[in-house]
Parts: C-alpha cells; sequence; structure tokens
C-alpha cells in the first residue's frame, strides 16, 4: 500500500515533500528524463513514463497501490489518467488536480474520489480569512504542527465494541480513548455535534474525537 | 469598514461571491472596463483604476477599510500593492495571494499580514488527503456547510470578567458562553488543549470555543 504521485511539477513535488516527511511509501510517474534522474539521484522510487498508459502504472505497482494522485500538467491528460487508472483499479483512491475548477464534476464522474483545484482552495481561503478568521483559526490550531500538534481519530464501534448501549459518561470515552469526544457520526449520516455525557452509543456511531499526542507541546 | 478586493479575476471573482453569501461590504478594484461595466450591471460597488495607484485606492476608502484582498494578475502587481496599501493605512489587514509561493517572504516584508499561494494550498490538500484524512474530515466537520453548521468563538478574558480566577468548572463556561471549550491561547502564546475543568482562568486568557447555532442542524 503505497502511494503514486502522477507529475513531479510544482503540486506533485510539494505533495511528495509532505509525504516523505509523513514517512509514508510512494512512487512518482513523470516523463521528464532529466526529473527521473534527479530523483534517481535522491534515491527515490520513480518511473519514466506517460502515467496516462497502463503500462507505466503497472510499473508502478497500481495493484498494490491505495492512492493515485493526478498532477499532470494539464486537466485533459489528468481526466485520461483518472479514467485509466479507475479502470484498472476500481476501489483505488485517485485525487485529482485540477486546474479549471468547472471541471470538477467530470472528474469525479472518471472515478476520482477527491477533486482539488488550487485557485477554489486559494480563494476559499481567503475568503474566509474575511468572513470567518475564528474559524481559521481553528484549523491552524488543529493542523499546524508549529503551535499545537492535535490528532484527529476516528472510533467505529463495532459490533464487539463494550461501549455500545452505554452513555458516553458511562463509557468513560475520555479515558478509554484518551481522546476529547467533539462529534458523532452516526450510520444514517447525521452528525451529531458535542454530545452530551446521557448520549447513548449505538453500533455503526462513529467517534469523531481529537487528542493532543503525548510527546509534543 | 468593509474589505477591498484588487483585481476581480479567477481568485477576486470567487472571493467576493463568498463575501456576498456572507452579507459582507465590500469594493471591487479592477482595470478593465469590460469587467467594471458588468459589475455595475449587477450593482456591485467598484472603482475603474489601478489598484497599484494611491489615486485608485483612495477612491476604494481605503481609509475607512478594515481589510484589503491583493489578487492582481502578477506578482511584482500585488507586491507593489501592498506596499502602496501598507503605506497609506500601516495597521490594514492585507491579504494577498501570491503565484509563486517562494516570494511570500517579500510579500510579509511589504506589510501583508497573510500570503495565500493557490499551488501551496492545493498541495497542501492533497497531502494531507493521503497523510491525514481523518483531519480532514474533521476540517470538513468544522468549515463545510452541508453537513454541520459549527461556530468558531474566540472569548478573550478582559479585565472586568468575572470568570478571572475562577475555575473552568467555576465559571461555568458552557452554560454562559453556549459553547465547547477546545482550547485557551496563554497571553504568553502558549495554547493548551482541551482544558481540564479546574483550569484556573487568567486575565488574558483567550477562550476558544465551538458551537453549533440553533438554526442550524
Ligand atoms: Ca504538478
Ligand atoms: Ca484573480
Amino acid at each position: 500500500n503505497h502511494a503514486i504521485i502522477c507529475g513531479y511539477g510544482r503540486t506533485g513535488s510539494r505533495v511528495v515533500a509532505e509525504l516523505q516527511a509523513a514517512g509514508l511509501d510512494f512512487v512518482i510517474i513523470d516523463n521528464s528524463e532529466e526529473v527521473i534522474a534527479r530523483l534517481e539521484e535522491r534515491g527515490i522510487a520513480c518511473v519514466h513514463g506517460d502515467a496516462t498508459k497502463e503500462e507505466s502504472l503497472a510499473a508502478a505497482n497500481i495493484d498494490s497501490a491505495d492512492s493515485l494522485v493526478a498532477t499532470l500538467e494539464t486537466d485533459p491528460d489528468n481526466l485520461y489518467l483518472t479514467l485509466t487508472a479507475s479502470g484498472l483499479r476500481p476501489g483505488l483512491r485517485i485525487i485529482a488536480r485540477v486546474n479549471d475548477p468547472e471541471s470538477t464534476d467530470k472528474f469525479r464522474k472518471a472515478g476520482a474520489r477527491r477533486v482539488v483545484s488550487p485557485v477554489a482552495s486559494g480563494a476559499n481561503q481567503i475568503a474566509q480569512l474575511i468572513t470567518r478568521p475564528a474559524m481559521v483559526d481553528l484549523v491552524e490550531l488543529v493542523t499546524r504542527k508549529k503551535s499545537i500538534a492535535l490528532k484527529v481519530v476516528e472510533h467505529p464501534l463495532e459490533e464487539t465494541s463494550e461501549m455500545i448501549g452505554k452513555t458516553l459518561a458511562e463509557a468513560r470515552v475520555r479515558q478509554t480513548l484518551g481522546c476529547m469526544v467533539i462529534a458523532i457520526k452516526h450510520l444514517d449520516g447525521d452528525t451529531a455535534f458535542d454530545p452530551g455525557p446521557n448520549t447513548r452509543l449505538q453500533l455503526g456511531d462513529i467517534l469523531v474525537g481529537i487528542h493532543q499526542p503525548e510527546n509534543s507541546a
């Protein structure tokens, strides 16, 4: 289970740096000999080829991959890649970058699980800085590494869970899971935010908790 | 107190749509006659001119603005605008978009409070989808409008606050403020996440809370 990064350009190279920092496995596909030579020098797993071709995806072991990032230069190439990859591996988690945010739907239809538009992300970030500055602070509080390291955990209540049928207080969730439960996602898709201590836990509930890892501060 | 949006292109137009949705006041500056004609038809406050010039900023009432968004086409134009605007109004909250993420420092030095790089935002979003999927879920839970509307509140403890000197439990924060306190930012910059009920509140503390507005679900 590795990630395949297709296209080592401005976006792809940044994604790779984050994956390296997180210690995750990945293989890069790029069609530039120069790019591949530099990656090989650095000892990074890579495939020289056209990522829209099945043979390149096979060389990157798409069969055992759990995610694929489509960051080729153009939207048509990324769409073609998305179709090829989802055809080869229907369950694959494909994350596609689009240059034109209007083409998001096309990518969804082609099998992309997530579609990221840098233009839309950037504009949204700017808008939130104006409309919801406190929200931005929270998100930074939660995601920024420097100030406070928080971890989000999702704890699904499976059949064998001893918490089922108990209230949050009875289940002593904070002590058992070591986290602050901020929401419960129910099986029907509803989410209960800040559930009270008397909330009764059901099979299929997913507890959404946040905690601060011990070796951070 | 309005926002000034400089440049109504791909980014600027998206920012404006969000400000409209939030019901906030803004004035757009753009140098295209065509763009201005269309905005005027829609009854949107705008100034035709070069946003890097003091006269355009004055026409957009920079004196009474509380924020300015720099989304002109090129980084040099946005940098020039940032310098001009921060010279005219030293305290103004300037949010600049950069095309080249490497130039962030230049913008900081020029007086931009926040610098947003769409390429870096997009890449960061993709990386988080792979490295911290649960974190992305939390952020979406907190920011997405559809599934659950949460509001973040920051409650600074000022001299007159009756909470100072009390513990969180004694202050009955949840009842008083109607929110779930997830963190306390202290005056010295430290942030205490998930503070316990016996945490004693001090002058200058900022309580970071989240709550769900009553008329949403
Ligand atoms: Ca790229
Ligand atoms: Ca723009």
